[in-house]
């Protein structure tokens, strides 16, 4: 793909279907439980039904994706951890050790890791996508992240793996030094949240390197003016990074086929604010996982009025917050599908 | 057992163990992470390992035991489902359809439901506990919940069924049209809560009859004066439930045999601070899942400085927010057992 190319948004449907989420909502009310005391549950069972078109949705072959990328930006020093670890820890994953493959076997997801611009070539391993656009991106406080043509081609790589993946439920993770950064960037520009805000700690940093962070963020962000209107793909390929364009158009992909997507952490969430912008549909397959300790995730969450359904302090990324919730989105299937009604067993009614 | 038979309370020993929580910190810093980046579930792989006395904790044969009780304020119109409930209820979860039924297959919990004090005879059924006290308690407005000498059965009866299960980890509900009355004033008489905040609307009052329970758990409260130094036992026979006393009893029973205690709710957060109240090492062995819609609810973790797991919501009981919350501890074991070392996966420290 090149600069001529266009790029193909796939045709994304609102699940919005009045009588459906009637009958849904009817369902639920008559189990055998007071109205609403099953809390976040029930919404959950509302969304994935509609998500499916159906009044008893099943979870089938539920896939955890990471993909991975480094940051020409981490050479501004923002992040506590050198840029090596990135290809160190795609090792760790590809060799069954990190958070997310201890978490992806206690709940039965497959995982494949994609690298989607590391900085090293990777040796074939099974589990592994090569999709590389580049070797990391250039430093965005000296040029755009990528071109416009990489942008695309990244979320078009996204699209097509998601197609060629089995199942109807997938989680997106990332892992890459630095790209606390990129996610921040978006932050800013995407949903107007100031840079100083956006800024977190990542994977560590102390007063001073936070300060640090700070400044050389706001500089990165000054030197790349604002697309009027909005251009999301033109943002992306200023600020962003190869994997959360990729994660970005997997999320498009994955909308497109009534898959249900898992939301990870704050990286994640950048993701959705560039998928968000080319499609706002994608909004009702998104069930965000986990709020992160990542400073800007919270507001990155205030701005899309979403509500995650775990707080733990967690701020690992990887998709650990996505599996993580993945036996709450299960229990809400379950308590839709076997829960006894009023009805069927003789329970009195108020 | 009657008044003169002297309640017996198992030794519990506190879990703290410098030398171990030590080497348990620092297995859980080299986990091939960032400090601190698996958040909440670093700390409760910690209190895993004390528990257990293990660097290497393993989770088995977990239980969930539901009592199930009435309750004689349940004249006074407290709740806005009619007492036979309680028993319906209890028939639903035999016969396999309640929403904790749907939990404990899905994550692979034996169910025993046990009568504690429901107000009528209940059928044989294998997975159903006869430990019935009396049919009910007498309505706290006029009378004790119960004798002292029933108390202490109930406790020591909650010891008993304990002592018989096996495994390491016991999840605690119940059921019980109008149990959210006597934990509401056991929450006002134990923990100083204004008995007006202490209150909720359960399954559901609207304003009106929030106010006439808030009425009558005032006067509730004020027929039975406080005792001074604090009698858990007399707090618990005048104001508490069959359910609330035997799960208390449980819970002790569990800490002495060093099992992991899931709390679920608000009624069991009441059996709580009587355990607390009998033996206060009995804190190390719990972990609170999930944080209630029940107003009280917020309050008694306040009060314990207690910060749930999960907050979704619910307002069900039985032991739902328990089980929903397992897969966390499941998932803090196993970080703690199978994630790569920094020196293991030759992954770079800052």
């Amino acid at each position: 793909m090149n600069e001529t190319t266009p790029f193909h948004l796939p045709a994304i449907e609102p699940t919005l279907d009045a009588a459906l989420a009637a009958r849904l909502q009817h369902k639920i009310d008559h189990k055998t439980k007071p109205l609403g005391a099953l809390g976040r549950l029930e919404g959950l069972a509302l969304q994935l039904g509609l998500v499916q078109r159906t009044e008893s949705p099943e979870l089938r072959q539920p896939q955890m994706v990471v993909f991975a990328a480094d940051h020409g930006i981490a050479s501004e020093g923002v992040s506590a951890y050198p840029q090596a670890v990135t290809v160190q820890m795609v090792g760790n994953m590809l060799a069954g050790g990190a958070a997310i493959n201890v978490l992806a076997r206690q709940h039965g997801f497959v995982l494949q890791v994609v690298d989607a611009g590391v900085a090293a070539e990777l040796p074939d391993h099974a589990q592994l996508l090569k999709r590389k656009i580049a070797p990391g991106t250039q430093n965005i406080c000296q040029a755009p992240a990528m071109s416009r043509g990489e942008a695309q081609a990244a979320l078009a790589a996204g699209m097509q793996l998601m197609r060629v993946l089995p199942g109807n439920v997938v989680a997106f993770g990332e892992m890459g030094i630095a790209n606390t950064s990129p996610a921040a960037l978006l932050l800013a520009r995407l949903a107007g949240v100031p840079i100083n805000d956006a800024t977190g700690r990542g994977t560590g940093l102390d007063d001073v390197q936070l300060q640090r962070k700070q400044a050389v963020l706001a500089r990165a962000l000054a030197r790349h003016p604002a697309t009027q209107p909005v251009d999301a793909v033109a943002e992306l390929a200023a600020l962003g990074g190869f994997e959360i364009a990729m994660m970005a158009g997997a999320m498009l992909q994955a909308a497109s086929e009534r898959r249900l997507v898992l939301v990870d952490g704050f990286i994640a969430g950048a993701a959705v604010l560039v998928a968000l912008a080319l499609a706002p549909a994608v909004r009702d397959y998104l069930v965000f996982c986990h709020c992160s300790a990542e400073a800007g995730h919270r507001l990155l969450l205030a701005h899309l009025q979403a509500r995650a359904l775990l707080e733990l302090d967690l701020r690992l990324g990887e998709g650990t917050g996505a599996l993580l919730a993945w036996p709450l989105v299960q229990s809400a299937a379950n308590v839709l599908n076997e829960m006894a009604s009023f009805e069927s067993a003789g329970v009195s009614r108020t």
